[in-house]
């Protein structure tokens, strides 16, 4: 990794910030605004300033001033993410943290306008107190911004049934190059007038423009959802379990599983020990008696399992969630550290996927395993090693450009909801086609002319 | 509308079309192929010729020859679009008709991939063959194709629930400038990789690329839907009869409006005569008793109505929806002909654009009814007029300006679902700030450099 060059004078910088934001939201760089949650993988990156906007209007002035004086912008939410795209390569540090308002909302027609600092846990707990969801829900959602998320397009494991950040965003307020704010979309659920740059701007991890708000559907709350985890002896097994459950008609607002590395490092009271392959089907409902009535069907789809977990009290119900929520936490407990991946695969790739992790990790001498969304084929493959050996910390990235390659081959994809930031720079070269990779870099160069905008991050 | 100016020689264009395609593939333009269903606004274009690849590497090598020797090509799908954007201006007539494959179907993957002429009509029923459902319909769904579905974005009664083509579209292949065939996406259900370019081909109307295939995302059918009709007196007791279905937290499946005038024209057995506004909410359900329990929610969120009228018989449902889908051609007979645009609201709105289509049609002398997606704010504001007549013609065009001006002023879009084509170009300008339109031309001019695809459509 390598410093851009940069040609402009920092006292003229730090006069240029203060002068837009206000002195109390300019700072010098701490260690914390030059890294991720990117686990294994050591990125610490370099900034000038760091410039924490109150407003919408003052991204677009910090956005022009920087554009006209040639600084690198790398935009910033919470700081949460897996693949180095918030981490700074010289310039300034723009960080959407201070946009925390709720413009509107609206409960009754099911919608909500947001700055892009948001938490997305307050998001959906406002969501909640008015009967209503936010069904986005990423591992970081207690800690990651909504504008973090719009940046990668997100999902978790209720996106089986309700759709990545893409499905929940209707419009979009952006600061583009050279600092212009604008509106695409709005409280509208349909528009076709212009060229979705919704869509586009969602998953561009701020190369193409930096998200200040957005205006997001909600949708009624179920009355009840019903998890039911069944342990089978193997990956291809599971892999059978999880295509009786979409033959059984119900639609799981989850589908996820872990794989049995992932279930020895996650150990669940609940859960006989020694598993081979976990699958999570959860049914919901708009009664209790649909959810229950789905949850019925769940547990017969999944009869042919060695064990079936099914609570019906909510208190089993958040435990087993609960202890989903801590499995990369427990993953990473094993050896210190980790470095997690999320390519994407054809739901019936799954099982070859899972195989596949631990055999390359084999290969380079570590211990690897796998979770994820099973439904959407989002495999979290995950090479466990101790973060101070940069030998360990070598080999797993060696690991993950042939995990890479896999799902490549597999008809998948590198990145399902952590996007490609710093550490999968060049990967989309090898899943793309050459025309396809040059419309993705006339894109980038289209709406940022002097590349600018997140510099080094989400490269072809 | 203007021809291009052509420097191209027309045996020259012939020849290598028939070597790409087959003399079979190629053929003088007939009527047919100069038109759309765009009704009131005359529309006629021209073309050199026509050619209808039976594969989507014929297609590729068409838009080469024509991109290498500046030939603007207009891609056709089966020419239902309401806004001109299949109307050729000169060049070549690209239909995608002879693409008609269904490439590969995993009904227990819930995914299909299928080339850009399959009939939508197609696609449903082999979906529900097996159970399952492509939910996206369009009153055209038994004549358009998928491709020209998602050239447009087509939306329809469901995409309440369900979303309009995009949500449903998990990959495409498309040939690119200057004639290069390329895959994004695919059958995987979430990536980040890159850009969204499948996001962005959706509702591009052509200019960007033409969509030869498309992986779509399919989910159970619901084993049954019950549409609950409710009278109301006037638009804005309408308004709070659907706020009322939103808040009884069912999610209706279909969520739609007619106002007086509609009623009117589409006189309904199973309705007084003389109503002011119609409501229908349809509910479904996994289980016919879940469609049920919604149903009877439906009903009394909707007991406040002058009348209710909600068929729980499979004919009576049948015969509801039948009647509903023949408001567009009730309309029509009316005086001979209509102009019908698709603006779209925020939901709240509504009632303003309700009452003021009628406003404006009675300023330009003209009978003005809507009716349309309530759930989505999206209104067919339709000026009754007699195609033979020019002159209403023209006040139509006037009338439809001030309706354009009227969704911009609300919030709202110019084009819902039926896109922008050659009727509603310019109209962009008004919705986006410049900034944002300069990032729309920047798109289009990076992806065709010459300006060759679908040239003269959905212009900012």
């Amino acid at each position: 990794m390598t410093a851009l060059m940069t040609t402009f004078d920092d006292a003229e910088l730090l006069a240029a910030l203060c002068a837009i934001a206000g002195e109390d939201r300019v700072r010098a760089p701490r260690a914390a605004d030059l890294s991720d949650d990117t686990e294994g993988a050591g990125l610490r990156g370099q900034a000038h300033a760091v410039v924490e906007p109150g407003t919408a209007e003052q991204v677009a002035e910090v956005v022009r001033w920087c554009y006209a004086h040639d600084v690198p912008i790398t935009p910033r939410g919470a700081g949460t993410g897996y693949a180095g795209g918030a981490v700074p390569q010289g310039g300034v540090v723009l960080s959407t943290a201070g946009l925390t308002r709720i413009r509107s909302f609206d409960p009754a027609l099911w919608r909500i306008e947001v700055e892009a600092g948001v938490l997305t846990g307050t998001l959906q707990r406002r969501a909640r107190e008015e009967g209503l969801i936010y069904p986005v829900d990423p591992g970081s959602q207690e800690s990651s911004t909504v504008g973090g998320n719009i940046a990668t397009n997100a999902g978790g494991p209720h996106s089986f049934k309700h759709g990545v950040t893409r499905a929940w965003v209707t419009g979009l307020e952006a600061v583009l190059a050279p600092g212009e704010l604008v509106r695409v979309g709005g409280p509208v659920r349909k528009d076709v007038a212009g060229y979705d740059l919704t869509s586009l701007l969602v998953g561009s991890e701020g190369t193409l423009g930096i998200v200040t708000a957005a205006w997001l559907r909600l949708i009624p709350a179920p009355a009840a959802a019903f998890p039911v985890a069944a342990v089978l002896p193997d990956a291809r097994a599971g892999q059978e379990a999880l295509e009786a459950v979409l033959v059984s008609g119900v639609v799981p607002s989850a589908l996820e599983f872990l794989d049995a590395g992932a279930l020895a490092a996650a150990p669940a009271p609940f859960l006989p020990s020694g598993g081979g392959f976990l699958v999570i089907a959860e049914a919901d409902g708009t009664t209790e008696a649909e959810a229950r009535a789905s949850r019925a069907e769940l547990v017969e789809a999944l009869a042919g399992a060695e064990h079936v977990h099914a609570p019906e009290d909510l208190a089993g119900v958040l435990d087993l969630w609960r202890w989903r929520d801590g499995v990369g936490h427990a993953v990473s407990a094993r050896h210190g550290g980790k470095l997690s991946e999320d390519i994407g695969v054809p739901m019936d790739r799954l099982a070859e996927a899972v195989e596949a992790t631990v055999e390359i990790g084999a290969r380079h001498g570590l211990d690897a395993v796998s979770w994820g969304h099973a439904g959407d084929g989002n495999v979290h493959a995950t090479f466990l090693l101790d973060p101070s050996d940069a030998a360990q910390r070598e080999r797993a990235a060696t690991a993950a450009h042939e995990l890479f390659t896999l799902a490549i081959e597999l008809g998948g994809t590198v990145s399902g909801e952590h996007g490609v930031g710093l550490l999968k720079n060049g990967q989309l070269r090898r899943q793309w086609a050459p025309a396809a990779v040059a419309a993705h870099e006339a894109i980038k160069a289209a709406l940022d002319p002097k590349g600018l905008l997140n510099p080094g991050k989400k490269l072809a």
